[in-house]
């Protein structure tokens, strides 16, 4: 449904690729359109806690078609969509998770990245969807 | 309990309609008065994160007997419902949940939507217990 | 992804009318290719207890591409898929959840009937998948 | 904790190879000494409902440092672990989970497979732990 194991792998080479050049540790994880788990990769000593976060990151992408720190910035105290997090067994919403589009522009799925700072995690996944993108 | 299966599918295919005369893809939810899932949509390719969003609009709707999004306004920081959220397996309190009253005003259930801007959701939650009302 | 609403609610309107011929009360849903909830309805006051039931048999059918009660046979003690309703949150694996094929045979969702016994609920899944089979 | 992510990635490489040679479509999941996700594919149109189940089993074999059918002999009616699958969230302890070991005997993970028999699982799961085996 949606991507490929093979473009999953290449989304996550790349990050991961991109992550050993800044120096970052990082999970990564890359889910089909249907939001499933397709493929997750998590680097040597990174946080354990950014297991979940990665994936439940790409999830959200998905869930809702948009970057996680679009979501987030509606979801503030005063927002239109304050605690939208407690959806969906648990939704994260800072940055460092992106869809991930076809050729036709159509959603075919979404990559979640966490183990670093928020501006980390989404250079990080920014280079696996552009690892695929269009394809 | 309530809202029958006749008046609930009532509602959602006013909702429904009132979603496509505008142009947005929702999740619509029915609960009856035990707020236990009556009768649900999903129109093609509305976010899949609001499948479960719709379902808890409508739940919360009913659990509190008022609109979602009154309950968001006291569930703000130093409001005096702070992280209401947290009940019940989680709460979604911003709008587009709504009780459903029968002609008596007893609240015999509630519709909650979710797949737009919170202005649309409620828009057309509204169009769903306009259909019904006073039934 | 998969099964379109209208699909959904032809089949869910196949299965509704199948029970009331039968006279029974049934929970009924549909979920499509990603295993979400897609259309659902509940029939006047048929069993509460049958909502979750009712999902998690479409879900499990669609997770596994198998008809429910497929899965139950081999999960019994000594089976070799013993307990294998502990995954996923939570599988339901006697009859009723049925898949749901497109011409080409490919699967696009999954219907899920509970409310009465297995042979009803099997039935009235049946009658749902047969109303679209084949679009 | 154990074992590093190239490890993990060689293991799921040779027991995707293996899948393939066998003709079968596999989830496959590797988790750390610390019982960690580390790494995981799904193979195209695997089933939706083995991700969860090829993570359990990967997680039960570290849990108790066996492979997932021996648990599950002692988990029978009448067993002296009987219906231990309600602990740590869910087991699966039918076959296709086992721990991986260094060259010292010393447990560093384990591997977790799902998606088609268990006879199938448990050979796919093996050719990972060959592929590192003594590493």
């Amino acid at each position: 449904m949606g991507i490929t194991l093979e473009q999953a792998q290449t989304a996550i080479q790349a990050a991961h690729q991109k992550a050993l050049d800044m120096g970052v540790k990082m999970n990564i994880a890359v889910v089909d359109a249907g939001a499933n788990l397709t493929a997750f990769v998590r680097m040597d000593d990174a946080w354990l806690g950014s297991v979940d976060i990665a994936i439940r990151k790409a999830k959200t992408a998905r869930f809702f078609d948009m970057p996680t720190g679009d979501l987030g910035k509606a979801s503030q105290p005063g927002g239109s969509l304050y605690n939208i997090e407690h959806s969906n067994g648990g939704l994260i919403t800072f940055p460092g998770g992106l869809p991930i589009k076809d050729s036709t522009g159509r959603i075919v799925g979404a990559i979640g990245v966490s183990g670093s700072t928020v501006e980390d995690d989404y250079a990080v996944a920014q280079a696996g969807v552009e690892a695929i993108s269009g394809l």
